[in-house]
């Protein structure tokens, strides 16, 4: 996997986002805390935010526009340090931080009150559909324009 | 953190269960496979059923029994191997890998049709209520009696 | 509308299923009980289960079979009469009650230890993809093999 | 039950809520639209915003003030007239529409670009934890000053 970048290296600029979320009600369990499964799905819409803000369209046309299927998460982490509830306000921070030849690492931190909340990092695979079954789902290679997007702004893939 | 067991150890047997699910048309995405979170949700459901098992009592009444008000995940990973898909019938082996003083690790893998898929590894905490405020929830000792029942046939606590 | 059957005219038998489901602590919100809108997860997953069992295969394979999108539900209504909460073993009893031109209504009752805690009925269309526009959904007439089968006498099914 | 107000009767203000959302990737199912049980949480969340704005505090602390478990949907029904597919936005107004003892009635207008997607109405329960069993919860009057809030005359906030 070619290294495009790592966020906490301040000289090199990469793509990022940040979004606002409300804890609700529905996400809560039993315990009045949030039931952790929500974090991954407030995790997988801030990807698609970030690549929707990088590419300049919604996920249904770059989809389109690139002829794949999506981009399915292959291994993913979390640590939850800081209970959040319903009624919170929580930002998520959301940086591209590597992208090799069919996948990308992507780095959530949610924070709330300004306190880090969770902290997660995903690894994706660009698919496509199968040409002898198109119900069945493969990796293919990233198109060099979406990594010259990825890495715009000086995060340069590095070989 | 006290190491209790770890799976892959066969001299050790330790609590375990496994639990069959069928992923359905509403856990898949628009790609036609499972929507990742649903995983978690998957697990989360295992973990409750060992627990079950090992302590012979459903978790309303465990919550009840030993006042407390949770074992909510502090971390978690996952690897996502084999994507599944609506109609798929998987098999979720959950196992206690290790226990510490007041929290737990639980490892799952979930199998097709005898192919692994994903497997995962969390880390839990024991909580109560807090006692200036029972909105809050704080991490708290896990009564050597539960201890006992998790490290049950010969996994025991080794300090 | 055809009307094809009606759950309480015992004089005409029609296809229903019965499913068993468990309350899971992350179906749960903050009060302690089921937040509403899992049950009609459930209740999504039943009326798969009942055309499954109507047309001897499983959806992703009827899908293909009949060459459409799906049966996406276009009017529910449901009544709450018992609070169910995590742990609690619920049986859903399904039943195909009217069938029409490209639609089709459902009835579900759900109960806890015997007692009606939901009851819900959902009316249905078959769709299939637009031929000018493939990412766009249309309804369709049923194929007459699929109203057949919908409206075939006897057919009781448990499981 | 006490008529409070109803939405189409022009000559009577009533509380009222409008709100913006997003349906996400992971809330569409393998047919590419909206998976229908998300427009009850999105629902949800939109009665709760209504509470918030009309007793102008949040969820969190108005259990706390009044002392109660939440108001749970002992009804609902929903027509499901457009479909919504990820990235669309959507606005959702939503209006008190009437209220009783210790009841309410709550209706939804979701729509898209202008167009009207979904409507629902919903009834719902004020509840407080039994005294018996503190596990249980029951229903009991609305507080007179929640009621007054509720049917205040010209309570109209956007946000």
């Amino acid at each position: 996997m070619r290294r495009c970048a790592w966020r906490r290296d301040s000289r090199r600029p990469m793509i990022r986002n940040t979004r606002h979320a409300r804890v609700e009600w529905g996400d809560c369990d039993p315990a009045g805390i949030i039931f952790y499964p929500r974090y991954f799905e407030m995790f997988d819409s801030a990807t698609t935010a970030l690549i929707e803000h990088a590419l300049g369209m919604k996920k249904i046309e770059y989809l389109k526009a690139y002829g794949f299927a999506g981009h399915p998460v292959v291994a993913a982490r979390a640590r939850f340090r800081l209970a959040t509830r319903f009624g919170d306000d929580v930002s998520i921070e959301t940086a591209l931080v590597e992208c090799g030849r069919s996948s990308f690492k992507v780095e959530h931190r949610l924070s709330k009150g300004g306190a880090l909340a969770v902290e997660s990092l995903e690894t994706r695979v660009w698919v496509g559909r199968d040409a002898g079954d198109p119900t069945r789902i493969v990796s293919q290679p990233m198109p060099p324009e979406i990594v010259a997007r990825f890495t715009k702004g000086g995060v340069t893939a590095t070989g």
